[in-house]
């Protein structure tokens, strides 16, 4: 089996931006990672494209082809949705198809533009990731379905807002030296503690922001990285993917997330480690409480102990297993269907030791990635390794 | 590599179908498929979906893990949305992932429904398959697309709209014995003729249909197939997958679909075959002038030649190469998202010989299928052939 190397990221910064185009912010993400990676546009041999709400957002479905054109692409060029997940599954299919020997360099990557369109037309795009039959028609939005989440998990296990504040805080504090970050600026826990309820427990500040961006990664075979002298140190050693049922109502539990757990089973098993060597992890905090359920299903903590896990300090920058350095999407930002490769280029830089973070994970040589769609009805997670 | 087997497929009747929900329509499709493969939902390691304009039409999004649970599957769910071939690419890379041996048997379909809203908002739903920024704005839809593309070919090669209602005729007469088409009816030469007209040449007899569907196809590896007994006679020897700039006032040619050429190349060169050795066809005929360009893309009339080619009796039932025996988009229907697997699943009947048209492809060994998305700006081709 080939291994997979990636041999570029780029970013745009997460943010507002009222005044570009999607295929404006595509491009520079992907400028970004053809000049990271060094690689030339001429050598890809696919496109993989994540975004969620595009049709409603920007009366623009099949991106695929025109973010090809943008990049600087003519090859075949596929969009990705899998909500919140696009741009995990996209990199996961471009990891599957370079480990497969069909080809031998493939970009990824995602966009979202959602700060140009009013809240109501956010909010039913956003919610489109729910089941419009069960969910939404009786008033689920998803502060709301992630609230319920919480109050069960409380209700489970113990735990309070204060744990969640926790969260938000030390999401935020990473942030800060994060260039592409759309919140470079600390809050405590009691700013977090007093914010606006949002969807009781859930306050504003447990909640991620609405978010322009874009994000790619330059996947290729270790055969190419070297035949190119390509200076690519992190792999991409386990992919895996999980599904559950889709509305709330039917699940068996409101406090686990099966679709991450087989997506985390399936990745450590490809890549044969466990969490016990995981260095650090970008998860999915939508909501602060999705932090929670997160590290649990990657087996960071037991079920009802991950809600301790920032507040003790388990998860800080200086913690035994630093997660969302970056700033998560908490305080980095969410541009839906850009983030699941956005945390890849995020982890490759704090591997590479090119991050403003990357002190804080000085000898790491393995991360996870854990991507989430919806209120994980679908997951992927991603084990990158630093190759020896 | 794994050869690539097809052990079932499935489809509802194409039509209208305002009384079911899309997941009730894909759950039969899929029962269907699994009835006809007999294989077991439990052994199924994905589902590659395909559906366009969902989170328009319906208000839901992330249909991956809805359709999974409609199916009654536990597995990793992915939507691909590339317009009219978003079921073609989730077809394409089933394949890919089953030859490369990360999975034994594949789920793939799609599903749309269409006519259960009004048409502004099919127009424009269907209308964010073009470039939303350089072409829809300026009051280019679908039809008005094409009928450019109709224009140019006249201007350049000759050719009337008589031409193009003879591409209508056969596909109507095609469409009759199939009980899956949206209309069993023949029409004469003269009533798409007198069909009122829509986009000058195109008349409404050029046009296919607003249509709810569902297709799926079950895809297996040969071994998976050997070693269960299925009866499984069909391969699928090549996929190739193209793409082209969006707008066409970016393209050097109208009367040409490079995307549609680049995935035809492809797929011929993984089955080492040529357009001569293809016993039938079913390509995309969203429009009568989207046929002549398809099979002048896949090699079977020179640029210019297409046009006549209903007419002179080549594709027609009993012609040296019969195209769309199934009605074709123009009769047998087009629910977008599912277009691409249905035409795979009329392509395994017509060659098992259980197709209500076999009869006119009796030795056939050799069929391709051409699904193509917006103006070809996206295009996929399968080869399928009969095992030895």
């Amino acid at each position: 089996m080939t291994e997979v190397r990636i041999a570029g990221v780029g970013l745009t910064r997460f943010g507002r931006h009222p005044d570009r185009t999607g295929r404006d912010l595509f491009a520079e993400a992907a400028l970004r990672a053809f000049e990271d990676a060094e690689v030339p546009r001429a050598d890809v041999e696919g496109l993989n494209y994540g975004n969620f709400i595009g049709a409603l957002a920007e009366g623009q479905g099949h991106q695929a082809p025109l973010m090809a054109e943008a990049a600087g692409l003519r090859c075949p060029a596929t969009r990705y949705e899998e909500a919140c997940a696009s741009a995990g599954v996209a990199v996961r299919e471009a990891v599957r198809t370079v480990r497969s020997g069909e080809a031998d360099v493939v970009l990824a990557g995602g966009m979202e533009r959602m700060t140009h369109v009013d809240t109501p037309t956010t909010t039913r795009g956003l919610a489109t990731a729910a089941d419009d039959l069960f969910e939404v028609r009786s008033g689920v939005t998803f502060p709301g379905a992630y609230a319920l989440m919480a109050r069960a998990y409380f209700d489970a296990f113990g735990g309070d807002r204060t744990d969640l504040a926790h969260i938000a805080s030390k999401n935020h504090a990473n942030a800060v030296d994060n260039e592409y970050a759309q919140y470079r600026r600390e809050i405590t826990v009691e700013e977090a503690l007093d914010s606006p309820p949002v969807a009781t427990p859930l306050h504003l500040f447990d909640a991620c922001p609405i978010t322009d961006g874009a994000s790619a990664v330059v996947i290729v075979s270790e055969a190419y990285a070297e035949e190119h002298g390509l200076d690519a140190p992190v792999a991409v050693t386990g992919t895996g993917q999980g599904t559950d049922r889709m509305a709330l109502g039917d699940r068996e539990s409101l406090t686990e997330t099966p679709a991450a757990r087989d997506a985390a089973t399936a990745a450590y098993e490809e890549a044969g480690i466990g969490p016990e060597d995981v260095d650090c992890a970008e998860v999915h905090d939508c909501f602060t409480i999705a932090e929670v359920l997160a590290i649990e299903s990657l087996g960071f903590a037991a079920p009802g102990e991950g809600i301790r896990a920032a507040r003790e300090g388990f998860t800080t920058a200086d913690g035994d297993l630093p997660v969302n350095l970056s700033g998560g999407l908490k305080a980095k930002g969410h541009p839906v269907g850009a983030t699941g490769a956005a945390q890849i280029a995020e982890l490759v830089r704090l591997l590479r030791g090119d991050h403003p973070n990357s002190e804080h994970v000085d000898d790491a040589t393995t991360a996870i990635a854990h991507n989430a769609g919806g209120t994980v009805a679908s997951a992927v997670v991603h084990v990158l390794e630093v190759a020896e």
